[in-house]
C-alpha cells in the first residue's frame, strides 16, 4: 500500500513507469532510512507528540529493520514503490496505530533528503578513505622505483628527462587536491534537511536541532524550499568531484596503457593483470586499465544527466529529482571500484629500468645544451635558435 | 572458463572489473548471438572448414539455447563472463570437439558486433513502430478535441490564438521526423561486421554476403578496421535519434504539466494517471509526466556517455567499447516504456472546452486587430505600433 | 530602432544582455534573410498586399543590401539587435512607407527561422564536399601507400597485420557513412517555416508553397507550432551529424599523433605540419593533430548545450532559442576547418616503409600459427590454446 | 615571429588552424602575462641570471605594455600567435638582446598557466562579489515583500502556504553555499605553476617561493607535471562551481517567468526589464529571464567542452588544452553578466500582493486540516485519508 493511498488504483503502466527500479536502489537507503526515522521518533517524543511507550516501540522495531537489512532479510516490495513506503508498512503491520504516527510531522521528502544525505556522507568519506589508500600505493611505487630515470612527453613527443618519481608525484598531488574536493563536498552535503516537510514546513512544531545533532549533521539546513531545491545540485556537486578523481586516474591509465606498450616498455603490467583474446592466442591486453579510462566517461555522464534533469525547473519539489538518484549512485560505485582496481594496479605494475635508461636518448637533453650557451652569455633566444638547428 | 584462458588465474578485483555487469546485459543477446552463430556455423559448411554433420549438430544446439532462452532458462554465469563464452562453453560441454570448432574464423569483437547489431535492429523497429502508435494517439486525440480553441503561448506569454488540434498536429509532424532518423540510424547500421575477425579479417577465407545474407543485413560492412571504429558511433547515432524522440514527450510533457495546472485547466489528467503526497492529503500529482520530462535527459545523457567513452582513441577495438552497450541499451529501454506512457497518457487526457473558452482573452486578438488597420491601408508597422499603444 | 518599439526604453542592461552577439552572428545571415524577404515580397505581391511597385521597389533596395553584404559594407549596429531590424530599417529608410509594409504576414519568429534554414542548408552541403574532399585525399594516400603493410593494433597492443590501405580505408567508409547523416540532415531540415507567424500562423492568407517553391525547399513544413518546436531541435540534428565527422577526424588524429611517434614512426609528418616549443629547441609537435583531435569535443558540446538549451520548455517560441544559433554556427566553423586541415594533412603525411617493415614481428602472426594448425584438423579452441603456450 | 621559429614556413592552414582565437581571447591575459613576467625577472635577478640593469629595463618596458593595454593601445597581432610572443617581440624590439633573455628559466607553458592562474583568482573573486551583490538584492527584496504569503508548489501544482520571504531566502542560502564553492575553487588554484617549465622543470636553479609569493599565490604548485596535468582540470572545476551558480539564476528565472505569467500575476516584472514582438502589438515578453535560464545550459557546455576535451590523454602537455581556455572565459563572461542582470532583475520585480492573496486556495490548507485531527488523537495516516477523500 502506497503512502499516499486514496483508495483507487493507479493506471498500471503509470505506477510501473513511477515506481522505476527505485525499489531495487533503495536497498541502499534502508538503513538509514531507519536511523533518520529513529531520530525523529526520538524528536517527536521530545516534543509531546508520541509518548515514550510509542517511541520505544518504533525505535525498537526500526532497529529490528536494520538489523534484518544487514543480514539481507529486509525486502521492498516493487508495490511497496521505495523504502520508505517498506518501512512504514513494517511498521503499521508490527505496531498498528503506533505505526501510523510515524509520519507526523514530516513528509516523504524528508525522508528521501534525509535518507539521501546520510548515504552520501557514508560514501564521501569512503572515497576519501580509497583516495588516500591510492597515494599511499603511489608513495610506495615511488619509493620502490622513483629514482628511475624515464623520458618526460609533451605533445606524445620526448621532451626533457623525467623519473617515474616525477610521474608518480604529479599523481600524488592531483589526489591531494581531489581530497579537498571531496572534503568540500561534504562540507556542502552536511546539513540536515529533516523537519522541513515537503519543502514548507511542517504544520506542527519539531525541533530540527535535535535530529539534527543525532544524526551528526554539522548544521541545519534552514530554508525548507532550499532543501528541495538542492536536490540534484548537491547530488552534481558530488558527482562533479567524483569525476575529478576519475580524471586522474583516467590520465594514469592511458599512461600506464600508452607506455607499458612493447614498443615503449617503460611500464610492465604482470599478466595476472591483463586478459587474453577469444581470436589471437598471444595477446596479453591492459583490459582493466582501458576500463578504468572509459569509467571517467561513465561518471562524468553522470554529472551532466544530473544538470540536465534539474534544469528549467520551479523551485520546489519536482518527481524529475528521483532520476538524480541512480546516477549518483552509480557515480559512487563507479569511482569506489575504480580507485580500488587503480591502487591494485599500481602496486602490481613494475617499472623496466633498462628500457626507460634505453629511451633516455639525446633530444631529451637539448634544451641543457642551450642552456650551457645561455651559461656561457648567450641570450636565451639565441642560444635556443642555435640549438634548434641541430633538429 | 573465459575464451582466452591461457592456464592461469587472473587478478580477482581485475576480473570482476573487467566482467562487470556484462553477465546480466547479455540476456538481451543470447538469442542474437545464436542466431548469428547459426549463420556462421552454416557458412563454415559451405566453405569446407565443417562437415555438415557437424553443423546440423551446432545448429541444433544453438537453437536448444534460443529455446531455454526463451523459457529463461539459460543463465549466463559471472565466471563466463559474457552470452559469448557462455554459448561456446555449452556447445563444448554438449558436443566436445565440435563445440570447439565454432569459433573458427571469428573472433569474440566479432560476436558481439554482430549480435549487438542485430538487438539494435530489433530495437529500432520497435520504437519505430511505438512512435507510429503514439501518432496514433495523438490523432485520435485530435479527432476527439482538434476543434477546440485555446490560447497559443510565445515566451510563456499568451500570444495568438491556438487549438487543441494545432497544438497536437506540432507533435504528429515531428514524430514523423522522428520516424525518418530512426530508419536513417537503421539504414546506417544494417551491414553485417561478421567476418572481420578483431578488426583484421581472418586468416582463412570465409563468404561474408551469405552470413550477412542469412541474418538479414541490406549490406556487408567491408573494412575490418571500419567495423571496430564503428563500434561507439554507430551506439552515437542511435542514442541520438532517441534523444530526438524523447525531445517531444519531454516537450509535451512540459505542456501538460503546465496547462493542467488547475490555474490553466486547459487539459485534465484522469486521476489514475496521477500519484499522492506522503504528508499532503489533497494532492494529485503528474509525476509520470515529470518522468517522461525527466526521462529526455537520461537518454540525452547516455549519447554523451558513448560519445566520450569513444573520443580520443586510436582505430581498433579497445575494451572502453564495452561501456558504451549499457547506455545504449538503456536508451533503448527508456525511449520505449516513455513512448508507451506517452501513448497511454494522450489516450485518457480530456481537453476541458469551457477552460479554454474562458482563457481566449481579447490580447490574444490583438495581432488581428493591427490587420484590420492594415486592410484599410495602414502599413503594417504603424499599424502595429498603433494598437501596441493600447497594451 | 527595434521592430517592437512601443515609446519606452528598456533597461540598459537588460537591453544588452538580450542582445547579446547576435549583431555579429547575424551578418552570417544577412543574404539569407534578404533571399527569404525578396520571397516572401513577392509573395505578397502575388496575393494582392503589395502592389507590383512595392515589390519592386522592396525586391530593389533588398537586392542592393545584398550587394553591400558582398562588399562588407553592410553593417549591423548593436543597436539594431539582429539583421531583420537593420534590414527592416534600411527598407524604411529608403523606402519609407514601402519598407514598413515588408513585415505584412510574417514575424520575426519566421525570418529567423527561414533564414537560418537557408543558411544551415548551404553549410551542410559544404561540409558534405569537404567530406568527399577529404576522402579524395584519402583514396589518393591509399593509392600512394595503401600496399604497405603495417602492425594493426586491438587494445592498443599489436594484433594482426593490418596495412595502410586497410587503414584509410576505415576512414573512406565511415566518412561515406557521415555523408549519408548529413544528407539525412538536410533532407529533415529542407522544409519550408516561413508563412507561419510567430508559431500561431498569420492573420491574412500568405501563399506558403510558393515562397517555399522560390527558396528551394523541398517542402512545407505545415504545422506553424512545429516550425517554432523545431528549433534547437534541428540545430540538434545537424550538430550531432557534424560530431560524427569529427569523430572520425578525432581518432584519425589519434592514430597519426601515435604512430608518428619515432618510437613507431609508420607516418612521418612534414615539418610544415609541425610547430615548436619555446623552451625546447628540438620539438616538432603535432599540434594541428592535436586541436583536430581537441575539436571533436568543441563540435560535441555544442550539440549538448543546444540539447540542454532546449529541454524542459514548453511548446512554442522561446528565447532560450536564441542561444542555440552562436553553438550550431560554431559547430559548422569547426567542422569545416577541421576537414579542411585534415585533408591537408592526409595530402601531406608519408608511411616509412621500412619503419612498418621493422614492425611486423612474429606475434602479429601468432593466429596464422593457431590456423595452421586448424587446417591440419585441430578444433579452433584447441590450436589457440596451443600457441597460446608459446606467449 | 613564433617564439619556436626555426628559419621555415609553416603551412598556412595549419598555422591560420593552430592560432585559432588565441590572438583575440588573449587580451584578456596581456596584464597578467606582463605581471608574472616582471615578478620572473625580478626573480632572475636575484639568482644571478640578469643583472639589476637588465631586470629594471625588463620591468620597464612590461610596465609600460601594461600601459598601453590599459588604454586599449597593445595588440597582438595574429602573426604573433598570442600575448607571450607578442610580449617577448615588443621585449626584443625595444631592449635587444635583453629581451632574448626573459624566457630563460620559463617555457611558455609556464606562462600560459601563471598568466590564466592570475586571471582565473580575479575572475573567480569577481564572481564571489556578484553572489554577494545578488544576496544583498535577495534580502532587500525580502525586506519589501517577505511577509507576503503565496502559494509553495511541489510537482508545479499548489502545495501549502508559503511566502515571498520564503522563496528569496531559498535562493540566499543556495548563493551562501555557491560562495563556499567559489572559494572552494579559488583555494584549489591557488599555486603558483611559475617555475616549471614545460612540465618537466629547467635546467637552470629558479626561485619558485620568490615569484608565487610576489603574485599572491598561497602555496607554490611542486610537482611540474602536475601544474600541466591539472590544465583543464582547474577550469573544469571552475566551470562546475559557475554552473551551480547559474543553476540557482536558472530556476529563479524559472519561478519568475511562470508566476509572473498574467494567469498568475504573482510577480510583476516592470516593463522596461520585457521586451516586444516583431508582430503582436500586446506582448511583453520576459525576453532577459528567459536568455539567463538558457545560459545555465551555456556554462555548463563549457564545462563539459573542458572535460571531454582533457580525456584520455596521457600525462603532460598537449594542445589541446588550449581549447580549454575559451569555454573558460565564456563560462566567467556569462556568468558575470548573468549575475549582474539577475541582481537588477530582482532589485526590479514587484509582489503583487492581492494576485497571491486570490490565490491562497483551501487545498494549501488541508494538511494543516489534517493535523486539527492528528492533534485530536487520530494517527496521522488516517487523519490524513480522512482529509483525502475530500479532494
Amino acid at each position: 500500500m502506497k503512502l499516499w493511498d486514496k483508495g483507487y488504483n493507479i493506471d498500471k503502466a503509470v505506477e510501473e513507469f513511477t515506481t522505476g527500479n527505485d525499489y531495487l536502489l533503495d536497498m541502499k537507503l534502508l538503513k538509514y532510512d531507519c536511523k533518520a526515522s529513529i531520530a525523529h521518533a526520538r524528536m517527536l517524543g521530545k516534543v509531546g507528540v508520541l509518548s515514550a511507550t510509542e517511541v520505544k516501540k518504533l525505535v525498537s522495531v526500526l532497529e529490528e529493520i536494520i538489523g534484518l537489512d544487514e543480514k539481507g532479510k529486509f525486502q521492498i516490495r516493487k508495490e511497496d514503490e521505495d523504502c520508505h513506503t517498506a518501512i512504514e508498512n513494517y511498521l503499521t503491520r508490527k505496531l498498528g496505530d503506533v505505526g501510523k504516527k510515524i509520519h507526523t510531522g514530516r513528509s516523504r521528502n524528508d525522508q528521501v533528503a534525509v535518507a539521501l544525505r546520510l548515504y552520501y556522507k557514508d560514501e564521501l568519506k569512503k572515497c576519501e578513505l580509497l583516495c588516500g589508500s591510492f597515494i599511499k600505493s603511489l608513495k610506495s611505487f615511488s619509493k620502490k622505483y622513483g629514482s628511475i630515470a624515464m623520458p618526460g612527453y609533451t605533445h606524445t613527443r620526448k621532451a626533457m628527462p623525467s623519473s617515474a618519481g616525477l610521474w608518480a608525484g604529479a599523481f600524488i598531488e592531483s589526489m591531494e587536491d581531489n581530497i579537498s574536493l571531496l572534503k568540500g563536498a561534504y562540507s556542502m552535503i552536511d546539513q540536515s534537511p529533516l523537519g522541513t516537510g515537503a519543502g514548507y514546513g511542517v504544520p506542527i512544531k519539531v525541533d530540527r536541532q535535535s535530529t539534527a545533532k543525532e544524526l551528526g549533521f554539522a548544521k541545519v539546513q534552514e530554508n525548507p524550499i532550499y532543501v528541495q531545491n538542492s536536490r540534484g545540485k548537491f547530488e552534481a556537486e558530488m558527482a562533479h568531484a567524483l569525476s575529478m578523481v576519475m580524471l586522474d586516474l583516467n590520465k594514469m591509465a592511458q599512461d600506464l596503457i600508452t607506455f607499458s606498450m612493447p614498443e615503449f616498455g617503460y611500464f610492465t603490467i604482470p599478466k595476472e593483470f591483463t586478459t587474453g583474446s577469444s581470436m589471437m592466442p598471444h595477446k596479453r591486453n591492459p583490459d582493466a586499465l582501458e576500463l578504468l579510462r572509459a569509467s571517467y566517461h561513465v561518471v562524468s555522464s553522470c554529472e551532466f544527466q544530473i544538470k540536465g534533469i534539474i534544469s528549467n525547473l520551479i523551485s520546489g519539489y519536482n518527481r524529475d529529482f528521483q532520476l538524480t538518484k541512480e546516477p549518483a549512485m552509480k557515480a559512487f560505485d563507479t569511482a569506489e571500484t575504480s580507485l580500488a582496481v587503480a591502487g591494485a594496479m599500481v602496486n602490481a605494475i613494475k617499472v623496466d629500468k633498462n628500457a626507460c635508461k634505453k629511451a633516455m636518448t639525446e633530444e631529451l637533453f637539448a634544451t641543457q645544451q642551450a642552456y650551457l650557451l645561455v651559461k656561457k652569455g648567450v641570450p636565451f633566444r639565441d642560444a635556443y635558435k642555435k640549438v634548434a638547428k641541430k633538429y
